[in-house]
């Protein structure tokens, strides 16, 4: 008992709980209620809608709104709520319960918790994680709900479509019950602006949102509140992004997809599909019919993915941060990286650049073997390869005529996307070297 | 005058030496006589032929055997010999000079020159090199052109094509005359092998070539020689490279553009076409017919290339090398990479990955930059650019269609390939610190 117990691991809890969800969402697919009337649905497609389901992904073999009844939607609802936010919890949890490890003083500066570091208060933790994410589905639903009123004059239809769509964007599950994803929506600019601040409250990572919370919670306190590193850096790599995409998708769109659409319409075009390269997958456009250079930048976003202790996956914001700092910083000749008055720690750097490739060598083995198994143009499957990777479900349309060796290879990189290859490098990772004096070293998460 | 001694950096001297090898070469394409009566070529593709054959890539936008008089030729043969043994020369030259300032020890370890490291000694290695370089081409060219009286009758026209395929393949330029590649000789195994022996002996790099050439000299020596670990580590990751294509290049094309073939045919189909992706870019066979599994897999090596220090491109074999060892030994938690008894500069590590970054960067840029400007396939613009940046040559066809802006992107892609992105980074790489206590470290070539 004692050596099973030693074995629990981080990395082989998190796994574990993966594949205890997976499996229980396959059983619960296999009811027969689920389905509408008269519809079968193949054991690998529901093991690949399961798989989808709790990486959080939305790459679907099945048209969703065709295929589940209501009681399927709700099954769905509630695998996402495993896969999305139970993964993040845990990844917090363990996150924060290895930190314990790195020593008071460096605890202290990652800043999440100011409570004495026993299991008591983790577990609180836990529940406070729960509880803000459950109050952002909560606001979501009823936001869209009563807007929903508008087009479904049941309200009960409206608050379904409101509960499945908020609990869609927050856990960027991305999963849609229109069946075609927010295209009737592409106009709604208040229906994609929720849906963006739901995206990002998801993608963005708990410490984060606990850390806003905190900083919220304190303002009136005389004590000057100080955002993490590893908050500053996050947050500032999802902007970044999410404004890189948006210029870049506008200008290279401007006259091919946008031709025709004014310049409003053109910018929320922009702004969306760059916001759910993130990891949330929701389209207000069939992006299959973006140009070739638009694809290509769009797999790069998704391949970068969400933020760490995220409900997103891909290599994650900060692995990209550091591997920019890195290469920043060598162009300069500095050895030691300095951002916002604080020093990175070298293991940091180094998990963030095997991780980076690593993940670079994973999707392009896939690539390979795709090609050898798949018809599907280069494009289309690098598309899908960083869309699973990112577990963000975009698609140029291929995922339903994908070979079942195909679709096993997508749902194991929708597993490693999710999971997150960092977690996996974070217990492997180097041992701890005598220090030196520097800056006040920080540690940032890498995944 | 002191001042502009001062500016002289190496970086600077190899690319003031390469841009004015282009202006000569474009110059000398331009006379009149370099063409076959009544051929007309225009000024953009004569540039694009003289970078091509500068950075001895072997893209080329005309049929050489159509277009260029037999003066032409020679003119190409000059060409080739001014950007291939040139640049490596070049490039040999300021590496001894810098290691001299890692300080003796350290530049005992290297262990090319054992004589006083002045500076009349390295112009002797200069020499050295220069004569290593032309026995081999001479030897080739015998060889080649007393062979090629089988298909030619007049000794003339033998040894014309002896001589530019001899010195084709050794400066790894991959022009050929026959205005397809090695097409006609798919069935003689004779000149493939040939052709291989050249082509390795110019990319293995130059460093390795006189090591060797002193352990032959002092095989009697009662004193052992111990080859450098630059020369052990880039030898090995060189044939593993060209055996691990082989393998994959038989297996995904075995029933694909092999079949038919016999298994010795299948076998030389392989070989050949592993070994002309480290940088030599002749072909024996039609490579637009392979699979789209097999050219992602040749794009990929095209990128590594050949070795620092040799008549290729990419980012080189110890790059790789180095790349490999620092993943193996991150996921194994050691920080120190200890490999043939020697542990590896972190300096070298951290030059190594910081060029595969860049390198992939500055690809998958152009990969978008391309896909804007031109309509070809991602596949087929993947294996342009891998070609162009490895200088290898390789080309699915596209290369004549390309937009002159397209020009433009694949020959900045070529010289960038040529000069190396090590080089530059050589130069701005991070500061000394004192050094602690470990295994005796060993520099090696980034590139
Ligand atoms: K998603
Ligand atoms: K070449």
């Amino acid at each position: 008992m004692k050596l099973f117990l030693k074995k629990l691991t981080p990395a082989r809890i998190i796994v574990g709980y993966y594949m205890l969800a997976v499996t229980i969402s396959v059983l619960m697919l296999r009811i027969p209620a689920v389905h509408l009337p008269g519809v079968e649905v193949s054991f690998i497609d529901s093991v690949f809608t399961a798989v989808s389901a709790v990486s959080v992904t939305g790459l679907t073999v099945v048209n969703i709104s065709e295929t589940y009844s209501v009681f399927g939607i709700f099954v769905l609802i509630l695998i996402f709520q495993l896969g999305g936010i139970g993964v993040m919890t845990l990844g917090t949890f363990f996150w924060l319960l290895l930190g314990k490890k790195i020593g008071l003083k460096e605890r202290q500066l990652i800043m999440v918790d100011q409570n004495q570091p026993n299991l008591s208060g983790l577990v609180n933790l836990m529940k406070d994680i729960l509880k803000i994410i459950l109050l952002i589905e909560l606001l979501g639903t009823l936001i869209l709900g009563v807007y929903f009123l508008k087009f479904y004059p049941d309200w009960k239809d409206a608050f379904l479509h409101g509960l499945f769509a908020s609990i869609s964007a927050t856990t960027n599950a991305g999963f849609d019950i229109t069946g075609q994803s927010l295209i009737p929506y592409a106009n709604d600019y208040f229906v994609q602006l929720i849906n963006i601040i739901l995206i990002t409250l998801g993608a963005i990572g708990f410490p984060v949102l606990i850390e806003l919370k905190q900083f919220l919670m304190h303002r009136d306190n005389s004590r000057i509140f100080r955002f993490s590193l590893f908050a500053k850096l996050t947050s500032i790599t999802f902007l970044a992004l999410l404004v890189f995409g948006t210029i870049v998708i506008l200008l290279l769109e401007w006259n091919h997809a946008f031709r025709g659409a004014s310049w409003h319409e053109s910018f929320f075009y922009a702004l969306f599909q760059s916001a759910t390269t993130r990891s949330s997958g929701l389209a207000t456009i069939d992006v299959s019919t973006f140009s070739q250079a638009t694809l290509i930048v769009m797999s790069g976003l998704m391949f970068i993915g969400a933020s760490p202790s995220s409900v997103g996956g891909g290599i994650r914001t900060t692995t990209f941060a550091l591997n920019i700092l890195y290469l920043y910083h060598f162009a300069n000749g500095n050895r030691h990286i300095k951002v916002f008055r604080r020093e990175l720690h070298e293991d940091d750097i180094r998990k963030a650049l095997a991780v980076t490739m690593l993940a670079f060598i994973l999707c392009s083995v896939s690539l390979v073997v795709l090609s050898i198994s798949e018809t599907h143009s280069l494009l289309a499957l690098l598309f899908e390869i960083c869309s699973a990777f990112g577990t963000t479900g975009l698609s140029m349309g291929i995922t339903p005529d994908l070979s079942t060796f195909g679709k096993c290879v997508i749902m194991l990189l929708m597993f490693i996307g999710r999971i997150g290859l960092p977690s996996f490098l974070f217990m492997i990772g180097g041992k701890e070297e005598k220090t030196k004096f520097h800056y006040p070293k920080e540690r940032v998460i890498i995944g």
